[in-house]
């Protein structure tokens, strides 16, 4: 295999043509083979292969610094940067990251994987080289490869006009393949693809060319020439007209998957002096017909599968928590027309096509826009509309701003359904949702719910829609769902003991109840009674289970979200509060850690934080008998 | 005076020209002299005078919807629906609000005062318009009115792709005074100004005129007629462009300070069929001198003043933190040539620019736009900066999820400096800063500063570029610094003890200390014995601290942020830890409730809040005595 012999990029650039045509194929087979058995990112690494190629056969990494948005595409970047022999490790415990990583390897500069915002690395990057003493650090050439879905992100305009107005070096190359995540929502994105779906167009010359033939008798028929010339300009010139209105150069379309042509253009753009956005055109999945035809984004991020059949959508799979969501919504959504449900870019993997397909105008996509989702949630409940935001609980934090001052300070009642809320795993440490109760209880007048199965998210959500003022947030990890008989299931703000007990009260937190649960069976063989509550809402906090806990001689609080200012610190100062600091119980935190947390499976990590069943009963022994044993 | 007649937007379309004329001198007037007594935002007001008088003709407030970005530009709106007469309270703790205010005035829909949110707002409006069964509803409209310096925030890109995407009608006026906050920093500003400064381009259809004319024989000399349309594609259409590219219309540019013709822009903008900007070119501070002066925003948000002498920059005023931050910056600038400051829009207000007149090249200014801000600062540390990002606490919030996974995550040495933290005043509940050691205590690595004096601030700032590893934060007040001696400063991550007591241990934050001095002083006279820390360090706390105040009966902490899941609910629980859960000893945490905070002066919402001295003193001795009470 040619495969075999590359060890670095500069053993691409010794290649010929035909050689690097075999080597794209074996890199299709070799990455379709690899994910089949870890699971991982197929599409839009099938769909980069020959743009990395040409990328690393122009550009000179790591001298030349090469910069991926969104890092789910960057495994053949990783293939060709000597990295091959650990892909049977992909996204495992302790194994290769889904993502760049630094630690890695030199090639590697920037391991984020929220969305739209290489454009601002490069240009802090690009104008650090500019100001450098040595001037052997100014010819360094920095690349930022960016998919259209992020282009939607208002971070990414903001760094387009940054670079524009600085006039910074870099190479903006835009992999447009039409449809990164959900199919993008995105005038210039309809713009480019204008341009994509029009052949005679497809070089920038015959483009101007035609645009030109279009205005017809120049200064005589001045009308119609005005009325050409805006066609023009609309059809045809907007996205480049788009790019240079903000400073940046624009070129393209080049077919993203000719390496001679696209080295061609990188050549040129890498001549310019300034910021040039060079559009590339590229088919999710190619060389992979499951990949290719995968609409519904099943192998955007797939888990193990048989290479020969492709992924198959199991029928019985236990019950997601998103499913449940997906449930209470388009209940909640027969009955009440003024329901609206909001995504940014993510109707699929947060639930919500079901509900589309029914209800297609009260499920509006805003892109990668997670600030503009928020806010925009806000004006639509000041319309009278009953909004509700289904998001990753990673993904909120970028509109923490909006959610306290535009929703939160106008009281304004918006839903807010936090997915892979807790401990998500394969993705690493940008994927956890593990900040969102620490944050969105500071939020004045903001009800927080965490369901502990099922049926409580669906009972959640409806009693967030029916009983509570202002906004509200119901946060729910990743995976099966527990399920539990209606007599397990609490209501209104309430929580819900779920055990009585009497030497320690462990207070728990949504998925964590059930690990709590466990420990209170582990600790009963151990002579120790738990009492063991569901805390339910996580704020406002349940008076009633606050005076409990204050009645037992210990207490322990559960949680899958950051430890430090978390919800446990709350109880811990509700409960000193309710005794007025006199003899109130000790209350032992548990939560996770103030480190980033790598990439394993959930039930992994959850139990090396201690957070699993024997974990929480082990945690409790010790702090109990350190509690209660005489002064040393 | 006509402007006594007006009682409600109705009495403005009786008004004949002259009238309107005669009504804009008296507003002026009247805002000059109110401003001087209450103090207020000056030149923004000023210059908006005939755009809300036209709006107000043309629109049927509140039926149609009228949204104000960064509403303080809404004094005029204030005054034409009825509530002329609490201009005396302006910004006066229980009176009118600088900002629109939802309970003040049906007018009113938006108190937001962060920027660029409101296109937001309209799409989310709009949308509950058109989605309302009651068609009644359908025709009323939605305008949004945003400075050119707001059009810089992403926010205001993702909603302007968004209302493209979806053709919903909003009139978006652009009030572009070319010099909001800071010069904007914006290729696209610079478009817009092309168009404002060349004359013979004042009018769309003169503008495409020209722009056919210079394309010169169309089809015979396909090269020079192709320069000639890139040509004029570039300097003339592209802000145009910009917008159509989007989706939305553009028309303009049209004279802000003619009634008549902005009211015949607005009516033809209003018949449009989806999203339509209508680009106003209006004066800040006209018909002011000293406000059409101030090129350095001397009268962006001013004190009280003279209206006749205009505002003086006070030469005796006690020094700063922010000027004490100056300081320090010119000094690690002149020492460090790889030091560089970032600002977004604000390099008069954070104190860089005096820094900037030395360095200009190492003081970058992004525009209203602080997620760029801090990842480009990532960047630049990666390409062996050191940046500083010099922001308003209240604003950094728009950047956690970037300061969390592309400063934090990377481990990068960015160094925060937040000014205006803690209660700010004036400005109400969205310009406070009271989240900031909240969420920056949740980046894992970052080291928290709180300086208690000016000298503590210069210390604290040369610690963080000389000793710490990865992201900082130094977080200061607004106002003046205390002044100290050299032997009241501490140094590293260590706490201070300021002052030994017996009964009770105070840990204080920050501006805090101050107050706890005092405290400890007022306790001394009922008999209690205070030992006063001045923690210096939020993140990580000093052990030091911890095992000292482990050693007193009873520990209060004290800090001007957030109290819910705040510094001294991390304080207790360190200090419960340290003890292993056995006779910790109780730990009472003040700090800012869980509600907003309206406006008043910081010394009396401070001393409202109990965090003054008396406050704390009195909250320490009735914790103190519930605490060692008989149980009842």
């Amino acid at each position: 295999m040619i495969l075999d012999t590359i060890r670095s990029p500069a053993d691409l650039r010794r290649l010929s043509d035909d050689e690097l045509a075999t080597l794209a194929e074996e890199i299709r087979t070799f990455i379709v083979e690899s994910v089949a058995v870890t699971g991982g990112h197929l599409g839009s690494n099938l769909g980069a292969v020959e743009l990395t190629l040409a990328v690393h056969r122009v550009f000179d990494s790591p001298r030349d610094i090469v910069l991926w948005d969104t890092g789910h595409q960057a495994y053949v970047h990783k293939l060709v940067t000597g990295r091959m022999s650990r892909f049977p490790q992909l996204r495992q415990d302790g194994g290769l990251s889904g993502y760049p990583s630094r630690a890695e390897s030199d090639h590697d500069w920037v391991e984020n994987s929220h969305a739209s915002t290489i454009l601002s690395y490069a240009h802090g990057i690009s104008t650090a080289l500019a100001l450098d003493d040595d001037p052997a650090q100014h010819d360094r050439r920095v690349v930022a490869v960016i998919g259209d879905g992020s282009m939607t992100g208002g971070m990414a305009y903001e760094a387009l006009n940054n670079l524009g107005h600085s006039g910074r070096r870099v190479v903006i190359i835009l992999n447009d393949n039409g449809r990164s995540y959900a199919p993008t929502i995105s005038r210039l994105s309809e713009g480019l693809s204008r341009l994509r779906l029009n052949p005679s167009y497809v070089r920038q010359k015959e483009r101007l060319e035609a645009a030109i033939r279009r205005v017809p008798g120049v200064g005589e028929h001045l009308d119609r020439a005005r009325k050409g010339l805006e066609t023009a300009l609309r059809e045809v010139l907007e996205p480049i007209a788009f790019f240079e209105a903000l400073g940046v150069r624009y070129t393209g379309p080049i077919d993203g998957h000719d390496i001679a042509g696209l080295e061609r253009a990188l050549r040129d753009a890498a001549e310019f002096d300034g910021p040039i956005v060079v559009h590339v055109l590229t088919t999710k999945g190619l060389g992979y017909g499951p990949a290719e035809d995968d609409d519904e984004k099943h192998l955007h991020d797939v888990p193990v599968f048989d290479p020969a059949t492709g992924p198959l959508r199991a029928t019985d799979t236990p019950l997601t928590y998103t499913e449940a969501f997906t449930n209470a919504l388009l209940q909640a959504a027969e009955r009440d027309p003024k329901l609206v449900a909001i995504t940014a870019a993510m109707p699929g993997p947060t639930g919500l096509l079901k509900c589309q397909e029914r209800f297609p105008a009260r499920i509006i996509d805003v892109g990668i826009a997670e600030q503009h989702a928020v806010t925009m949630a806000a004006g639509l409940a000041m319309g009278g509309m009953h909004p509700v935001v289904a998001v990753y609980s990673t993904f909120l934090t970028r509109a923490f701003d909006q959610t306290m001052y535009d929703v939160g300070l106008h009281g304004q009642k918006v839903v807010f359904c936090l997915d892979r809320a807790g401990i998500t795993g394969d993705d690493g440490p940008s994927h956890h949702g593990v900040l969102d109760m620490a944050y969105l209880q500071k939020v004045p007048g903001m009800t927080i719910f965490a369901p502990s199965s099922a049926q409580e998210l669906e009972r959640m959500f409806d009693d967030a829609l029916r009983l509570v003022d202002g906004p509200v947030a119901i946060r729910y990890p990743k995976g099966a769902a527990r399920q539990v008989s209606p007599d397990e299931v609490g209501s209104g703000l309430r929580a819900r003991r779920v055990r009585d007990g009497r030497d320690v009260c462990i207070l728990a937190v949504g998925k964590l109840v059930e690990a709590a649960e466990e420990a209170a069976l582990l600790l009963e063989r151990e002579g120790v009674s738990a009492t063991v509550w569901d805390a339910r809402v996580v704020k406002p906090l349940d008076p009633a289970m606050l005076d409990d806990a204050a009645r037992h001689p210990f207490v322990v609080t559960v949680e899958d979200g950051f430890r430090t200012g978390g919800i446990g610190m709350s109880m811990a100062d509700a409960i000193a509060e309710l005794d007025q600091h006199r003899e109130s119980p000790p209350v032992l935190v548990l939560g996770v850690p103030d480190r980033f947390i790598p990439q394993a499976k959930p039930a992994v990590i959850l139990a090396r934080l201690g957070l699993d069943g024997p974990g929480i009963a082990a945690s409790t022994l010790k702090a109990l008998r350190s509690a209660t044993s005489v002064d040393a």
